[in-house]
């Protein structure tokens, strides 16, 4: 007997039709003798729904924010909801079950409000339903603050992140995450139709994959599963495929046996150069505290050597493009200060990453990469790597065809993995 | 400065509009320096809405309802939700405003759910965050299980009483009532439309209207407001009219100033009389433990003495028309062992009852009442009395104009209240 810990999104549960097949699932699971616990997300556009609801509250002449304790008293509710309908049709199919909030599951956080940490998680309640034999069901997304008993959301990819801290806290066999495909693929099947589904991805690559746009995954909830050693399966509730694993380390795969596992792309950055900074210690610091201060997340950062007779160098980073205009505001009004030269502004940039933890073993796989996107007549604007990952900065109208080339270039079409050989100069 | 308690119902937070006019009044009386705790039910059709979701996701073949402890976690999402919004338009008015659940707010409860009892309030939490300047916002309807921890619902007239007791634990000057009608008034001015506004009532006139038929405010919450002697104002959230004051009891009325207040209605019983009983100990009980058995609430009961020769009485008892059938289905059942003769059902029922402390001092009044009906050509079926209220059942076709008799007789109308003189003979 195993204890699985399943996570429904919200497409999953967006009316009553989906959540009765939701429950029949869960219901099986149990019947096969193991302990249940469902994480399922506020139902369809609940969440949206209740935002606009706050939005419209809040309309005044100061273009104030709703406050965030009050935020998440509101939003929590969508979880409250989808989590007793999914409760009562398990009920319904003859089984025992009981919802919680994250507040009565034990999920205790840190105070932010909107994008609150797990700090610890205390299952006692939950491990004494299981006990009872009852199916747990735990709200996602939520928890209490540790300082001031309010209830807290986590921010993106909070039901994830539920589900992994909870599989992690009750020890359990698996954490499964439903979603609307059947796994994890090579790369975007929308993209590359011949891509495969992997059978297996360790905890690093799938933290890059999720890093560079892969988005099936929250990036929180694989780091918690990395490391908290939990077994992450991505499976679809619309069908029994076993779907993808996530499990284990780059550092467990021998060297000859590691490969080149997908290519992720993200197309939802800018990118933003500082030109002739000076090169001294602590201006790239005041950079980014300019931007840190503002509230921008920034992802990517760049910087190469300075060459100039001037001693001054170029610091490029990307961040999510609604914030591109804010973040040229700031550091224009930073710029006598610190000193640079100019702000450059790309407001639109395509991300191609590709992702193994072959390359760390196989020095050819930069040349191929850079020789698959020159064959396809795209230009590298950027370059950066990672011991697993390399990542390039090129066009948005060019990214379709990078993803493509590069998936073709390491044979990751179809059912055969590509396996990188040792010496053959690729 | 006064600690006031306001309650909000559903159609008065029904959409963002009605919320923001809810929060311009909430701002305003914090505004005049009062502390301010408002009790807040859900928006508009919301519970209702929930209930049927509920019921879609619970469809079986075995017509089960819904679990009760999942409803209770559904439901009070409502409240949540609406006491959020309210906290929010009254931040973007520039007021600080803090929401809490039931169950934040300190409401112990009996685990019934829903139909759970307030057992204790601990408004500690609600007391700091007054002093700290804020508005309070308390989910209504709902509160946490002193035995299970589970969170529960307060059955009918919830929000009311969630109100009257954080009043009671607050000590607060007054509890306002807000509703859609300017107060209350001596009869239903739908019916009587020269009916005027009570300025005040006593609490056991206010429970004999509320147990008769008067919809304006909940028994349970008046009953606890008279235990805890709060003062409760109902008003209208349309306007700034003072309403009707509630308060004081009808010992405090000096005998000669004590008049007859209103005459309220109810058209929504049935009656069932169990003819021929036999007049020995025993008999009744068993036939209400009947009745009760099938968890019926039976609200008025008459029997009067056994006058035939085979020592044999009829038992009439009201009761929600909706339990009628059901009621003369476990009665016929019971038959053979109880050994009466028969069970009738008058399926719709008007009753009527005239209300006033002035009552028990003026012997005319029944004499009055009765002579009132006599001459508006209604018949009464069965009466009976307490000490400020007498009560009739007749037809439910002859219910309005039984009303305007009864007002008329009484002088109610207008803005002159009508006081009964001692020695008229009437």
């Amino acid at each position: 007997m195993a204890l699985v810990v399943q996570k429904y999104g919200g497409s999953s549960v967006q009316d009553a039709d989906r959540i009765k097949k939701v429950a029949e699932r869960i219901v099986r699971t149990h019947k096969e003798g193991h302990d249940v616990v469902v994480v399922v997300s506020a139902m369809g556009d609940t969440t949206d729904d209740l935002v606009d609801l706050a939005d419209q509250v809040s309309i005044n002449s100061f273009g104030q924010a709703p406050p965030p304790r009050e935020m998440d008293m509101l939003l929590t509710a969508g979880e409250r909801i989808s989590n007793a309908l999914v409760a009562m049709a398990i009920h319904s199919l003859g089984a025992q079950a009981r919802s919680f909030t994250g507040s009565q599951a034990g999920m205790i956080t840190t105070s932010k409000h909107g994008d609150a940490r797990i700090v610890q998680v205390n299952p006692q309640r939950l491990r004494d339903a299981l006990d009872e034999g009852a199916i747990v069901l735990v709200a996602g997304f939520q928890g209490v603050s540790q300082d001031s008993k309010d209830v807290t959301t986590l921010g993106r990819g909070g039901s994830d992140t539920t589900a992994v801290a909870l599989a992690a806290a009750l020890e359990a066999d698996v954490c499964e995450i439903y979603t609307d495909v059947d796994g994890i693929y090579s790369a975007d099947p929308r993209i590359v139709p011949d891509a495969h589904l992997l059978q297996t991805i360790t905890y690093e690559e799938m933290l890059e994959m999720a890093a560079c746009g892969a988005k099936v995954l929250h990036l929180r909830a694989v780091e918690y599963a990395r490391r908290y050693n939990v077994p992450l399966r991505v499976r679809s509730s619309y069908n029994d495929k076993p779907g993808s694993l996530v499990s284990g380390s780059i550092e467990e795969i021998p060297m000859e046996k590691a490969i080149i596992t997908g290519v992720a792309h993200d197309r939802s950055e800018a990118k933003i150069t500082v030109t002739d900074v000076p090169d001294t210690p602590g201006m790239a610091a005041r950079i980014f505290r300019t931007v840190a201060d503002a509230e921008i997340n920034i992802d990517m950062v760049l910087q190469n050597i300075s060459r100039t007779s001037a001693n001054r160098t170029d610091i490029t980073f990307t961040l999510p493009r609604s914030d591109g205009a804010r973040a040229v505001a700031v550091l224009s009004a930073a710029q006598p200060e610190i000193g640079f030269a100019d702000v450059l502004h790309d407001a639109e940039v395509g991300k191609v990453s590709l992702v193994g933890a072959g390359m760390r073993s196989h020095p050819g796989v930069t040349a191929t990469f850079c020789e698959a996107l020159s064959s396809a007549g795209i230009n590298i604007e950027t370059m950066n790597t990672s011991e697993i990952r390399i990542s390039v900065l090129c066009r948005p109208d060019q990214l379709d065809d990078a993803v493509s080339a590069l998936h073709a270039a390491f044979e990751l079409g179809g059912d055969e993995q590509a396996v990188v050989h040792a010496g053959t100069g690729r």
